[in-house]
């Protein structure tokens, strides 16, 4: 059970810190320790390995919690985060989530342990979902897979064509990613055509594609709570000189990127590695933002891979690598992968070319 | 400009609870005073009303801030909380949302506003946001009259059958929903045939519609930020006559139920009349939820129209009325609409037939 080594993992963390136990309250970090993935819920988890977490929910969920999380004792109450607080005897140093715990919930838990010391613990979950497990990696690979199919069933169908809205595309994108296993699309797909592909962050509209244009294609599935995340930009028709002068640096760029994904590398040097080659190219001023970003139960994560950003490369860590140039009112072009960092090469789960297709 | 009015409700409740300004940091509460929809902002409302507001955002909304919020100034910088803080000069007392603030960016706060007094102000614009205005009541009209149309569709161009799954007629709700102008279904759509409509909160599975099922619709359609939710129940085939016996006791609490719906009626009082007429058909004990709860630019807000909630209605209120009954192993039935709290009968938004219908 993926679960029972998590919460070691954090019991171990929770005895260097000489915390009693940490009350677990973001859902996301309850999700990875147990399963569950109801909407309200709470674990405490001490930190003896040989006591057993508690895990807490309410009454919505109370039969949904006994398949997915058989293994604890389930209080069923509300709210979940005061009913295990108040289980929690005498002069403990309970750890809480103080970067998720708000002002004014953590009177309430005071009020619920008026005996035990509350002590902040920001982030150790967090820490911890830094770096994979096999568990987590096996629903990224799939997750990938199924947007993998999405735009290959679109190109093979003649999805994307002159007249066709960017609406409609990203719809048909999401119907395909559904197809093929996931729970719904990762985050709202990017569709943006001709000069639209030139806004890094467009929502799609009413416009429709027109022959010559570059198409942006910025989306991800979702698959057991885990989120992929690919971009691709083709070209409609045939593609014009500019065109391949803009894709050709920012395949290189993110070939670099990719290249310096290395086990012990500051994050800040894979996003100057892959920087570099668009700057040479002379486009520095036109790649805006950083180079990506971790992912995994959330579509943003740590680390971000930016210059500003700070920390070394795990084995393990799962994070996007994604350049782009974009010259207003003319076009844009990025491309995205989503990789694991590992011992050698990096494993690549988007498998979809990344050679300039023409459709 | 209906954000300016809102503004200067604001502040009148400011200079009420001796507020110099409030930071406001709930993403919905910021969209609510400015037309905003990005995913990083905030923004400082002065109490003096000759004051104006400042919003703040990053980079990656600057141009979409521009067209949204044109009326005021506009910082760009990241964070926002602390970039708007450090603006207040001299000892103000300066308002902050203490449900929604965590411990630890309290700090982060209190750092970049030494000489300002930070007060709790939980709630504010929660508690304005309870009455809806003409522009949220017809974001609310579009969105119920988008999931109107969808069960219709689905009906006549015959999608509910024997043979298909409950996440497909799921994909058909929501395709439909967003061919008639919804931005995307405003929840997870529960579709539950047979036995599963027992489950108050199902989710779709593969599981297929046979002839003399109940099938319980539950969704609703997101237009402009605002959430319609509906849900009916219909049969496939031939209704049996234990199935007309569940229905009738649920249609009259439901009617019953919009009845109660009246100015100053306490919440309490029209969960205790819906649920009359369900206990006294026998069926109190499966009916095992509370009677409806606010909705606009939250699925679930308040009022709880329920046993243990508390309050008056309001005109402009807008709730939902959804009384259910639940035989576990053999089927339930839920109906549910979305209405505005009005000074004679409130208003209904959601206008799909509840009589029951059978395909």
């Amino acid at each position: 059970m993926p679960h029972t080594t998590r919460r070691a993992g954090l019991c171990a963390t929770l005895r260097q810190r000489e915390l009693d136990a940490l009350l677990v309250t973001d859902l996301l970090n309850v999700r990875y320790l147990t399963g569950s993935t109801g909407s309200n819920a709470a674990l405490l988890v001490p930190a003896d390995p040989d006591a057993d977490a508690v895990f807490c929910t309410d009454g919505r969920y109370r039969t949904q919690a006994g398949s997915q999380v058989p293994d604890l004792e389930r209080v069923v109450d509300r709210p979940c985060d005061t009913a295990l607080l108040a289980r929690v005897g005498g002069a403990a140093r309970i750890g809480y989530e103080s970067h998720h715990v708000t002002v004014d919930r953590l009177d309430a838990l005071a009020g619920a342990a008026p005996s035990a010391e509350l002590v902040r613990a920001p982030g150790l979950v967090e820490e911890q979902r830094l770096v994979r497990d096999d568990a987590e990696v096996e629903a990224l690979r799939m997750a990938c897979a199924a947007a993998d199919r999405a735009p290959a069933g679109l190109v093979e169908h003649g999805g994307l064509r002159p007249g066709r809205t960017e609406r409609g595309i990203a719809r048909e994108l999401e119907g395909r990613m559904l197809d093929h296993g996931a729970a719904g699309p990762s985050f709202e797909s990017i569709v943006a055509a001709g000069a639209h592909s030139a806004v890094p962050h467009h929502r799609p509209t009413d416009a429709v594609v027109k022959a010559g244009d570059l198409v942006k294609l910025d989306f991800g599935a979702l698959v057991d709570g885990y989120h992929s995340d690919m971009t691709r930009t083709l070209v409609v028709g045939r593609a014009a000189d500019w065109q391949r002068e803009l894709y050709e640096p920012v395949a290189a760029s993110q070939a670099a990127g990719r290249a310096a994904l290395a086990v012990g590398a500051q994050v800040g040097d894979v996003d100057a590695a892959a920087r570099g080659v668009i700057e040479r190219a002379g486009h520095g001023e036109q790649f805006p933002h950083g180079l990506g970003h971790g992912v995994g139960l959330e579509i943003h994560e740590a680390p971000a891979l930016s210059k500003a950003g700070a920390g070394t490369l795990l084995p393990g860590m799962a994070v996007t690598v994604e350049p782009g140039v974009y010259l207003a009112g003319r076009g844009g072009v990025r491309i995205e992968d989503t990789l694991v960092v590992r011992a050698g090469a990096p494993e690549l789960l988007t498998l979809t070319t990344k050679e300039l297709v023409v459709v």
